[in-house]
């Protein structure tokens, strides 16, 4: 049983993280300022003798005592992280410091939740992590990109220098339940579906990425930071697909669920296409081979049955009527 | 007549900066923490009624009133920069973003100075300003070079949600007088075929560099600050040299100078090789179209003329025995 910190606890990842390390046993204090999470995501264990939520911005320093830290406090959807992204560059660079310098006094153990996108639009397919990546500094997607690159050459920094004990783990686009209204493309696709709207692809749909199911990362998160691996590990799906192909797929998901329910509804939703965004990578798949090496781990879900356990809960979701 | 605020004026791309601004009569702040800087290189303007030498670290929050900033405050030689890399890296973040604070108080304009550091060791030569790098986020140049990636991405956001006015300079190496012992290879080469001692090649000498003297430098980031240009701008030579190549022309113009002065030691100096520092860029010259077109820039000293006039001030600062 550990005294976990979990910052970004009350968003997508981090409410499923908690869910998980609350299971387990352990104490866990969640550190949020709510601007992307919300209370309700873990309102479910408020009360909790284990569980405390704290409201609070990483930006600022914090001090508290515990064993193991995962720095997840971030932004990630590209509508939220552009929203303020002198503020999303802050988050990333002085939240991890911060989280650094309480992993340095306390001797915690510190995870930081990295991304794919540190590879950015990449040469090198699929991305392992020795690639060094194909980033626009300077562009829209850069207070995320080259916020988290930073943060990454940060926590190397406290390692080397400070001795201070780390994990870097690359995520590579998840999805899941808990996070419909992200502008990201799994719930976007999803949405448009359920609610007969026009499915928008941005660009010509040519562009590529694989999903892996939230249940996967959080068993990669778990097993990582309790794995001796202090280099970075990507933590991520290999199945690759069209975002066209994509689409289609979901539609005929949400068909069958559709169907089963005898609520099929005619005329069928349209894909239609919309401006592809500034620096949107053309393609994007985990390399997994160190994960399988050294974590024992790979994916478990299929993208076919993790979108249909997300339209079944969202379905029932809008059945009532939230 | 400007209020003109030089941070790292006193290092050595400051101290020759200073000198130029207040010959044009502006009035001249410097802030420096003289971490590799010193008191002593703008000495000669201190009790100037425009001139102020204020010692404060830029990490730290800065106010005053001005009209110009030139941000320059940040270790520039590796064996600098990695002394104290998670420090390189906070220099880097929050020296920039407290003086884009400050110039978005005062709306004063804000120069950065950038680095061709930030295309790393890269795979388009030679390097425009479009092209994205390629730097290895976690080795051990990462302090600096990702420090200054994410410099550049802090001081556009401001630009873009602040409408803070930038210019931003990506300097290519650079010598001159006044910094003989930044472990540089210019200054390595001078002072050690000076003293007659074994000139040091890392690696086999075949990874190039271009070379431009501080002159021209310091033309170029007066030129851009006054310009209207607010995309990044490179200030560097076109001149490229491998390494062992210009070991050969400095102990030549070397020679050249001690024979004048009828100095000329035997036997000669050699050339030894010793190992490649990681993450060693192969190849790099500055791509100076931009500088060309919208400054009307471009250097004027030859690495030959730079490096004799830099030779003949060693020889006397040696001769002086200091
Ligand atoms: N979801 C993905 O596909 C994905 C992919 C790669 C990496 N990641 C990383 O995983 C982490 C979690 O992502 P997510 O999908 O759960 O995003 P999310 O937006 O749902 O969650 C982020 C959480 O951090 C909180 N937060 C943001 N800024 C904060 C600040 N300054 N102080 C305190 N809390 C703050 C938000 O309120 C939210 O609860 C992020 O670090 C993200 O970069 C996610
Ligand atoms: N010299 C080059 O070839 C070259 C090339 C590319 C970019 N640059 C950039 O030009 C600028 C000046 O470089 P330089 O060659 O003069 O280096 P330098 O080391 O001689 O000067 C840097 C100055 O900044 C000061 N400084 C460092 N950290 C500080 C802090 N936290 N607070 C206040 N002052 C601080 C140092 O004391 C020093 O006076 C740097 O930003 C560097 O990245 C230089
Ligand atoms: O328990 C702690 C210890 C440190 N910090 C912050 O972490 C950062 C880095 O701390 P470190 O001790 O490495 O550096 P320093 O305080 O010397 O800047 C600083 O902003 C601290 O305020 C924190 O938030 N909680
Ligand atoms: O409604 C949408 C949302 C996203 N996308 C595309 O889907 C891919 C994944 O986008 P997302 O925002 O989910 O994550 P990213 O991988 O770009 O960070 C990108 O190519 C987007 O341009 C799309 O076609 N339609
Ligand atoms: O004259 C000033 C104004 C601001 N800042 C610093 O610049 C940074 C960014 O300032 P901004 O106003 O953009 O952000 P905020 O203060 O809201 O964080 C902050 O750390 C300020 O302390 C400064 O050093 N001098
Ligand atoms: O005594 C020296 C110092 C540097 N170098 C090499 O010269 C080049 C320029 O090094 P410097 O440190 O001046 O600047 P960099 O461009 O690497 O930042 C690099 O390839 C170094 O490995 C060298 O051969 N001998």
């Amino acid at each position: 049983r550990k005294r976990v910190l979990v910052t970004g606890g009350a968003g997508f990842v981090g409410s499923h993280l908690v869910d998980r390390l609350m299971l387990l046993g352990h104490e866990v204090t969640v550190l949020d300022n709510f601007f992307t999470g919300s209370k309700t995501t873990v309102g479910h264990w408020v009360g909790h003798p284990n569980f405390e939520l704290v409201r609070h911005d990483v930006v600022e320093p914090y001090m508290t005592e515990c064993d193991q830290i995962y720095h997840l406090a971030c932004p990630a959807s590209p509508p939220h992280y552009q929203f303020n992204s002198v503020k999303t560059v802050k988050t990333s660079f002085m939240g991890t410091l911060n989280m650094l310098g309480l992993a340095k006094r306390t001797k915690a153990r510190f995870l930081i939740t990295s991304t794919s996108e540190v590879y950015g639009d990449p040469e090198v397919h699929p991305q392992h992590e020795e690639y060094w990546g194909n980033v626009n500094p300077i562009g829209p997607r850069a207070c995320y990109d080259e916020g988290k690159r930073v943060a990454e050459t940060l926590t190397y920094g406290y390692h080397r220098q400070d001795g201070v004990d780390v994990r870097v783990a690359r995520i590579f686009n998840t999805y899941g339940t808990l996070n419909p209204f992200d502008g990201r493309v799994v719930s976007n696709f999803i949405m448009q579906a359920l609610r007969g709207e026009d499915m928008t692809i941005y660009g010509d749909g040519s562009q590529t990425r694989s999903f892996q199911y939230i249940h996967d990362l959080v068993d990669g998160l778990i097993a990582l930071m309790n794995s001796d691996e202090t280099r970075p590990v990507n933590i991520g799906s290999s199945d690759e697909f069209t975002i066209g192909d994509f689409a289609l797929l979901v539609r005929e998901i949400v068909e069958k669920v559709q169907k089963e329910d005898g609520t099929l509804p005619t005329p069928r939703v349209q894909v239609i296409y919309k401006p592809l965004p500034t620096n949107d990578p053309q393609k994007r798949r985990a390399d997994t081979t160190r994960a399988k090496q050294v974590l024992e781990w790979q994916p478990r879900w299929t993208v076919r049955m993790g979108v249909e356990e997300m339209v079944r809960y969202y379905k029932a979701k809008m059945a009532e009527g939230s």
